[in-house]
């Protein structure tokens, strides 16, 4: 197994339209807005969301602090990771300064990174529902309580923010936070043998070390990984001394699900396929993949090709969205991927694209890669509105409002987005996933820079070394590259050919050049001291189908382009969007629409659109020859469904 | 309106193979059996039923009886409703003596009357569980206590037993309780305006003014009728006087539907469609058709002929099934029909049935026989295994154990017969349909003698009229009838045309006829003493369509030959089952298997089986012509599926 020393990357600037838009909307909406939110001053309607989970009135995620912190009196309010919102948006925060400094903002994160200190425990702990209503229980009932998780996303945030900004006690109340835990879990005597309910703290550990150099952390991550499943009753065993009565709950219904569900059903290294809760799913495997290129733990690096392979080729979206089922945002089984009645967590998707960056820092594999940016251009981005004011938190692949409201099994599925959520996890995620882009588009190992994201940017290495990517992906596939050496250092540049794009041009320094695809990626070795790249990519529209094993999709069609997956809307096309039955044979066209959802290419199709029955015709007759007329049909970019009036929504077309 | 009078059909033996074999199969398997279990003799597994609802212990339904009747000391165990096991069971026995009297059995139905007339208060009330533990609470939260609900399963029980076997105490009992409902609910002052959560009381109440003619029983179902939904808040209002707090309530989550779910949300003259629990929908409307015939009243024949017109073309799968969701067993909206989570509770088949027969007493339709027939052929018989001993609560039309297994929103749907039931309303809910099937095939008026099912039979009618219909139906469709008329009576035979004939041939006494459909039906004015009627019905077998407002079926064939719908199920296809695209070009073929399934029709049609995919292979690819195999597909009755090793089954098919 390789393992490759720390980036040397600088500093990256997004240049790209696109994603500059989504940058600059979180900065202008989301992140006030949160912070709004979150401090209570926020009109919200939290009721109309059916993932509620009964937390329908306000976030009080500040005022939770602010009580454990003595300046103020009053109880707890919402789960018991309520404290993840507040640490998510102070992550998000942390990036935009790399992009848009804002002293406003700067002083408000400022004090709240003193609140929080004040917050935290003499020990460290700081989980504010058990400092501030149950001290006794801390740590007693794992399951469920979600406390290494909180303090792993703070972990995140006080990492991100002391590296953004400098500020030291950002980090030390993250490693006081992380002693404190290393304290108390272990298998020495008088330790905690176990970990939490919901994987975080691997991962947020393992970049703690990697802020710190300091192993400890790693080992901490490390035994977390390597206890996990060990005592399949670790749990139970814990609720048992904790209190077995279900009013002892943390939350509701948790103990219902199995050891499986919590990956804690046999050590990692034994587990064949990721089973259970989508984003836990997703959390761990970064964590693993995380702890795998530091200790070269090959049974771990092997966990991780395990779930990867598993997620990608037998459980994922076309959209990248991960979680097939509703009952406890899980994922299901090998090529179960229902359309109308599936989860698809925004959170899974921002997790996933956090697993794909650490598969690629184990391997130069276009795979990780290609996942990744499905999922920054689809699945991901599809959580959030055009407006950053609206958010999804379930993303499935076809949405009809009357089923949505008429059957009970698809009443999680939104066909609009909400103002927020009773469980907040996903605006909070995306928004800091879309301010630290810039940190997923290069892998820099000891002697190569791999570019595998075609977002524009430019971007500064060590030595003089600079990289000016220009293009106008996703909506056209012409990639420029300006590279600037003017050492002459020598390296080598790999840039990734996307496996959606089987056929490219390539010009290097004006010349037409072959070179062989290697594991989905062209390397060229770089010593001149200015070269130029042309990679002209397939974007033709692309009929796709999945795996004939997937019966949802069997004989249905998706649309790509380039990255893009298309979705029909009802705004678009007359309903019901199930009558059309599409014409694979007629070549789609493409053209690009400035005036629409702020700007996207628009595919049309061909299609036969089938006259619909009478509504007093009989339910079954004789099978027949049904009249039809041929039609245009629109696509648009899945990420930017439901932006305008509500109606059906579908990604798999008949034909 | 048509109002007929009593029918004045004398005796029916059934002689059909297809349903004598059912018939001794209740007396022989389910009878015995289902008396062991209610008496807690028999070893079951109802804790590996997914509908459990936690009643996961014994059936205790006997002993609740002997505890009410203080037979023995201890408490209630199990539903509110529990009774009623017995009262179907004993409903189901009363018919079995019309063609297999049985002394023993007998003995045991008697003593039971007895018990039963133990168990029943001083006033006629008789409900266990609130005789037993809850005295104070009579009548005090009808949205979920099942009193009248509890009393009309005896009322109907005790007609039965009383008309088959003359036994005067069964009946006195029935009047006995309907005397005390009468005294407790109605709109003068201190009686409660209310109704039952769960309609049945109506029609039990029609069925025991029938059998006593005592006007006071009709207008008491009339009025149920007539009052549910005129205080959409009746619910409520008791349950703030019963107790606000939900371990009060008698089922947990109940107090969660909606007032539409029960059917009472606005009068019932105003409800335009059936909503909610699927059960209730049928029992309700079998009550309104029933009490609408006797009383005239033009407003609730509307709602009868709008509920079945919506039932019928926008709600019912091919089988006969109804009910598209678990949640609530409910009922969702029009043209949603998801074969893969659907609910079909073998009870809604039977209520439906019961529905067609009441709506062929107020009108001469063929389609009210054509969907008793579905139901009789299709989705009621399905609830029982060919052994007599394993049952289905649940029918779904398309099943695959990997997603029964695997996802949550299909754990629902099992794919093989249960042993027995949490709540075990089906079983003995199909038995009395079954027992009493006999009474199903003919609805005789004032001047017409029906004959809408082709079941062979004996009929025997007032003034020596005879039918002897006797066919291999519904293997053959040659319907062959004698018809002795021995004293010169005139009267008109109408004899069905079902709709899935279309082309029929006609001889009477030997001579080729052609007559006129009317409505479903065509008739002859029979005043000789003896004719012969040859009927020719349309077995060809065909490839049927939905509706294309209904987008799970939308591109798909079911097949279906006579009134069985057609399976194709694992056990005779290699799977996966989508991954057959049946060729509607060819025609299939059709033969009688004596040796398989009891004896079936066995159809084969000719199906491109696509290649599958690697394991390892993309799950998302550029469409592309897939590799195929010409095969026969085999399937078998829809009814007779699950009688085999555990697979997948589907009735709609990929083409
Ligand atoms: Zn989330
Ligand atoms: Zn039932």
């Amino acid at each position: 197994m390789q393992v490759f020393a720390t980036p040397k990357l600088k500093h990256v600037d997004i240049t790209s339209d696109f994603w500059k838009r989504y940058r600059e909307l979180v900065v202008k909406e989301v992140l006030p807005y949160q912070w709004q939110v979150m401090n209570d001053e926020a009109d919200i309607a939290i009721a109309d969301d059916p993932q509620n989970n009964g937390q329908d009135k306000n976030s009080h995620a500040v005022a939770n602090l602010k009580i454990a912190a003595g300046e103020m009196a009053g109880h707890h309010y919402g789960f018991p990771f309520q404290d993840t919102d507040v640490y998510k948006w102070l992550e998000a925060a942390a990036y935009s300064f790399s992009y848009q400094p804002n002293a406003d903002l700067k002083t408000i994160t400022d004090n709240l990174i003193e609140l929080i200190a004040k917050a935290q425990d003499e020990d460290g702990y700081l989980s504010t529902y058990f400092q501030i209503d149950a001290p006794e229980r801390k740590f007693k009932r794992l399951q469920q309580s979600h406390e290494l998780y909180t303090m792993g996303h703070y972990i995140e945030a006080g990492v991100a923010y002391y590296q953004a900004t400098g500020n030291q006690k950002a980090l030390d109340i993250a490693t006081r936070m992380a002693d404190c835990i290393d304290r108390n879990f272990g298998l020495e005597e008088g330790k905690i043998p176990g970990y939490d309910g919901h994987p975080e703290i691997e991962l947020a550990l393992a970049r703690l070390y990697e802020a710190t150099d300091d192993q400890k952390y790693l080992d901490l991550a490390h035994y977390f990984l390597n206890q996990r499943g060990q005592d399949p009753a670790f749990f139970e065993k814990q609720i048992a001394l904790d209190g077995d009565s279900v009013d002892r709950d943390l939350i509701p219904g948790m103990r219902d699900f199995t050891r499986e569900y919590y990956l804690a059903g046999e050590p990692i290294a034994d587990q064949k396929v990721p089973h259970g809760h989508a984003v836990r799913v997703v959390y761990l495997c970064t964590g693993m993949a995380y702890v795998a290129r530091y200790t070269r733990d090959a049974a771990l690096l092997a966990a991780c090709d395990r779930f990867w392979n598993d997620i990608v080729k037998r459980q994922m979206y076309i959209t990248g969205n991960i979680g097939q089922t509703t009952t406890g945002e899980a994922v299901t089984y090998d090529y179960d991927l229902p359309n109308d009645t599936d989860y698809g967590e925004t959170c899974a998707s921002v997790g996933m694209s956090f697993f794909a960056k650490q598969m690629l820092n184990i391997r130069a594999k276009g795979e990780y890669a290609d996942v990744l940016e499905k999922e920054l251009f689809n699945g991901a981005i599809s959580g959030m509105a055009l407006d950053g004011k609206h958010f999804f938190y379930v993303n499935p692949l076809e949405a009809d409002p009357a089923a949505s409201k008429g059957n009970p099994g698809k009443s999680h599925v939104l066909t609009h987005r909400a103002d927020w959520f009773g469980c907040a996890c996903c605006p909070a995620n995306l928004a800091r996933l879309i301010t630290s882009v810039d940190q997923y588009l290069y892998t820099v190992t000891d002697d190569t820079i791999l570019s595998h994201q075609f977002i524009s940017n430019d971007a500064q290495f060590e030595d003089g070394v600079e990289l000016n990517q220009s293009n106008n992906f996703p909506w056209n596939g012409e990639i420029h590259y300006d590279v600037k050496n003017p050492n002459g250092k020598s390296f080598k540049l790999g840039i990734r050919i996307p496996s959606w794009s089987k056929e490219f041009g390539l010009e290097i320094n004006g010349e037409v050049k072959t070179l062989p695809v290697e594991d989905g990626f062209i390397y060229l070795d770089v010593s001149d001291k200015t070269v130029t790249i042309d990679l002209s990519l397939d974007m033709r529209v692309k009929f796709m189908r999945a795996n004939n094993r997937d019966s949802a999709d069997f004989g249905k069609v998706a649309i790509q382009r380039g990255p893009i997956v298309y979705a029909a809307e009802q705004a678009d096309n007359k309903a019901p969007l199930w009558s059309y039955e599409v014409d694979t044979k007629t070549k789609p066209s493409y053209a690009y629409n400035a005036d629409l959802l702020n700007g996207v290419g628009v595919v049309k199709v061909s299609a036969d659109k089938v006259e619909l029955d009478g509504t007093d015709a009989d339910l079954y007759t004789e099978d027949n020859e049904q009249a039809s007329e041929q039609v245009e049909m629109t696509l648009v970019p899945y990420y930017a469904w439901a932006n305008r009036e509500d109606g059906q929504m579908r990604v798999w077309l008949n034909k």
